[in-house]
């Protein structure tokens, strides 16, 4: 590739799962060069994104060391690079069981957090009509998969195996972007409904990889004008 | 245990995730019992069910051979169950690119096809009141996910390395199940608009493992009526 880095990213400025792939580069000290696709143009499902990537969906990652080896579904990316260049093994699971308790807290991400906390902002924000009891459900659903995430933090400092992990990685970037949009201001406190949800999200948040990506997401989230739109979704919904 | 078999598996008659895992014990020959789970009853979220598993939902695996090992996330137990016990390597892939390709897939499934699907069926099953908007969403969905199987299965008759593995464990239950739930009769003929998914499902039907377990799961769909019910669910949309 011409950029010289070792990875090409495909991703989107403000939605969640680039992210979590940048900071894991960020982690692994690994070259990359990000190709920010515009979901308004459609670009996730042309070419050349889609002749990399039939689901169309961000993000998809180019290894050039490894002979252009094509990947895409955020969380396999994560154990890919873990797998491959950790070499000093930041992100290494001493024991075996736990390297299976983090592909269960991955998959959860998968299909837990990620499709419940989408379909809520989608309800929210995108679809042609107002439905106040779909927007529920997804609420109701957001406020339940923080609570199972309540539950392992309120006697553990980390996800998985007592240390910063990819359960963190993967988890960050809903957690930290739902709330706002899910909830009308005032509804949800996360410090008082899930406290040591808040406290984790707070100290990752610091966490030097996540800090310099998420100042660029938050950066663009306000560029897009998101946030002076979430009252008015909500104004919607109510007045339904 | 006292039912002295390996496992300990909790699952569900007639949803698709439990019966993942069984394919899988029945591939490695690995001895199980199955706790069935009453959702009617609320029996996942409750003990002794949500203190192995708090997010309550199947399957949730002991192993009586791993210290009663707890693992859930179906998708997370099948990568468990072959790394620990495929002694004969019957899922081993040679080419270590194409273990991520079935992790890729693996997390397509949990984060795009099963979450999609079941949206389609709670939207046309149990939701409090009609939305034909959200129906459709998912209608599409559900075809967009048959359509990027169709995109390899056209040109691969497997999902990855080229036999018979996790991916197709993972991908057939909701597949085989989804689409006489999702589309009012007559209108998707997946023989018709994705040939290549459909012969796949009528191989996948055949595989002893898989035939053997799915036998019970339409007997257990058939007892609780669910057939029958199918084309009031659809009218009820339609008249919306």
């Amino acid at each position: 590739m011409s950029h010289g880095k070792q990875f090409t990213l495909y991703s989107h400025k403000t939605g969640p799962n680039g992210w979590k792939v940048a900071f894991l580069f960020e982690e692994l000290g690994l070259t990359y060069e990000t190709v920010w696709l515009e979901f308004d143009k459609n670009q996730q499902k042309q070419s050349p994104h889609i002749d990399l990537n039939p689901n169309g969906r961000i993000p998809t990652i180019i290894d050039h060391y490894n002979n252009d080896f094509v990947l895409w579904e955020s969380n396999a990316i994560l154990l890919y690079l873990v797998d491959k260049y950790d070499k000093d093994g930041k992100f290494r699971l001493s024991d075996l069981n736990d390297q299976y308790r983090q592909l269960q807290w991955l998959f959860f991400q998968a299909s837990g957090q990620g499709p419940y906390y989408g379909q809520a902002t989608h309800f929210i924000m995108r679809h042609p009509v107002n439905v106040p009891t779909a927007v529920k459900r997804y609420q109701d659903e957001t406020k339940r998969v923080i609570s199972v995430l309540e539950s392992v933090l309120s006697k553990e400092e980390w996800m998985v195996g007592g240390k910063f992990g990819l359960a963190e990685i993967a988890l960050f970037p809903w957690q930290d972007a739902a709330v706002r949009l899910i909830f009308p201001s005032g509804t949800y406190d996360t410090a008082k409904e899930a406290p040591h949800v808040h406290a984790w999200i707070e100290r990752l948040r610091e966490r030097p990889s996540i800090k310099k990506c998420w100042a660029e997401h938050d950066e663009n989230v306000k560029a897009a004008g998101i946030i002076e739109r979430i009252p008015l979704y909500h104004k919607r919904i109510e007045e339904a």
